[in-house]
């Protein structure tokens, strides 16, 4: 297994980290996703499953947590609105959401998203549901924290491409933002890094626990036979040697022999970082097509196959790739339930957008 | 007052109408909007004002529904998922909410909307919140009820860009929605009418009561010298000619000769209807910048003026003009308290998405 520095420096930031149920300091609940996320009360308590491959778990309830941005209810609260908040695009017309969307698994099912002006990204854009856990942010790593990557998306130009820091906290000001920030951060606190620690802040709460697997672990629910062929298929080939534990990725840099993008390498520039690309998680993962970082994968059937392949050397048959789909599919927990943030704007005139 | 056929149309719709209550089958509840509209709890009960200028009022907590599509709370929750999916646009960039912002006064606060491929709609976004009780739908009218109304952007080359009805639906029919039509609606409902009943039906609960001026009205709160001064003049120099009841619109057509925008007279063709313009309620109008149909105007104060000079002749002193936009700030109602909706999706692939 190779490593970049990146990762280290991302592995060093975990040491100053805390942990916290991720229900605490929120109102936001969890919703049922979709129809496979719903499972039947069982008539009686099943006994627990004893099959599970090595490390297998049912997800965390709490996540790290910087030690300088401890999660309050009141920062969750703010940091959704920054989330939801198109105000922080140049033209007014993206949020986190636009890309990131919470009713649709967190993503926006596109190749690649569009931006400003109509503008397509170069990579595909992953999920924010689960992000808390990650070791780092983006496909190539390059953001350590969530706060880290909550800063990069208002500036970039082919995404909200707003002209500088100053500009965004200039309009959240005219918003009427400065009142929120300072109940929360204190005084004069409006400040590029205080609404990347807020918005981070609320992704913090958007975990997805009780997918049918977890549900299944614990003794509360079934899977279908399928599923659980495709479990065991999937240690024993050797997805899991990455995609392993809870979270379904142990969170390390490896090198995907696939495409064209360099990944770690366009960041650092060193020839050992070439194609190497932050493991994903499985969680969600039936939600999130488009697959892999150029979103060219239309199905969850191909990329599994495409990785077998390409890291395994192992070629699937039509039937074994059909179940770790559907060991897959067990794996979309239930959404965070958000209420809609009412956000603060000017009376009687409105913010200034443009091209 | 000169009124278009079209109107006649719209107020015949109403004839089959029943009217409930706001709050009836619907989860959605309202929240405290801004600043505001927030008000302080009184000491004592006050004394009923006594001075209210003829006609304002409370607005009303039950609205307009059409005999064949009654509100049930099933169908308010599709409607909302519809209402939050961007599927109903070609590139699956835009939702109703894109443009008519419920985080935002119902509005995106733009000049004119932004559309596919970053083209601009011709006419300001009309917020969608109190919409259920307009007489007809858009700025011409040329929509009589909510359900005509949310057949136009899906399809509308600049706004979403759908090919045809028969592509919304196939798109809704993939993505998963054909059971949740099914259980509102009964056996093979999935079509683009019933999609425009589920919508209409959830925008008929975005509604927003107790606005600092509801609440003075019905001696739960104050409201400022000044706009009390401001809601005086507002009937003394005739605003409320027009801007009546407790709606402050009479759902009229009136001729408003500012700019070169034809307003009804653009659909039915006839000089009669020559900037004709369906009369926009003042309700959370702090919120809507830019102003009239152009979106040309940016401020509420300079919106005033203009309506005082042209349909009343009249030039108002800044103070007056000052202490109307006092007023009008006070109609700013609790704003609708929506629970994001989880949207269905299918599983291990995406939705197809084009430019």
């Amino acid at each position: 297994m190779r490593q970049s520095s990146l990762i280290t420096t991302a592995l060093l930031a975990m040491v100053s980290f805390a942990t916290v149920a991720c229900s605490d300091a929120t109102e936001e609940k969890t919703a049922a996703a979709t129809p496979a996320a719903a499972t039947t009360a069982p008539v009686a308590a099943p006994a627990l499953p004893t099959d599970i491959p090595e490390g297998m778990g049912v997800l965390p309830t709490s996540v790290p947590v910087p030690a300088d941005n401890p999660q309050t209810a009141e920062k969750v609260e703010l940091g959704k609105k920054l989330y939801f908040e198109p105000a922080l695009s140049k033209s007014g017309n993206f949020s986190c959401n636009s890309c990131h969307n919470l009713g649709t698994g967190g993503v926006d099912n596109q190749q690649f998203s569009i931006g400003h002006k109509w503008q397509r990204g170069g990579r595909n854009a992953p999920t924010v549901l689960n992000a808390a856990f990650w070791s780092a942010q983006f496909w190539d790593g390059r953001a350590p924290l969530l706060e880290d990557q909550a800063k990069g998306p208002p500036l970039n130009p082919v995404e909200m491409s707003s002209m500088s820091e100053a500009t965004v906290v200039a309009r959240l000001n005219e918003a009427g933002y400065a009142p929120l920030f300072e109940s929360v951060f204190g005084k004069v606190s409006l400040n590029y890094d205080n609404m990347a620690k807020a918005i981070a802040a609320f992704e913090r709460t958007l975990i997805t626990p009780d997918a049918p697997f977890d549900l299944y672990l614990q003794g509360k629910g079934d899977i279908s036979e399928a599923a659980k062929r495709g479990m065991q298929k999937s240690a024993e080939v050797g997805c899991t040697s990455c995609h392993s534990g809870p979270l379904f990725t142990n969170n390390s840099f490896q090198k995907f022999a696939y495409g064209t993008d360099a990944g770690v390498k366009s960041v650092t520039g060193k020839d050992e970082d070439d194609h190497l690309f932050r493991v994903q998680s499985w969680r969600n993962v039936a939600l999130t097509a488009p697959y892999f970082h150029d979103g060219a994968v239309k199905t969850l059937d191909e990329a599994v196959r495409i990785m077998a392949r390409t890291q395994l050397d192992t070629e699937l048959s039509d039937a074994d790739s059909a179940d770790i789909v559907e060991f897959l599919k067990t794996l979309t927990g239930k959404q965070p339930e958000v209420t809609f943030p009412v956000l603060p704007r000017p009376e009687g005139h409105a913010l200034t957008w443009s091209d």
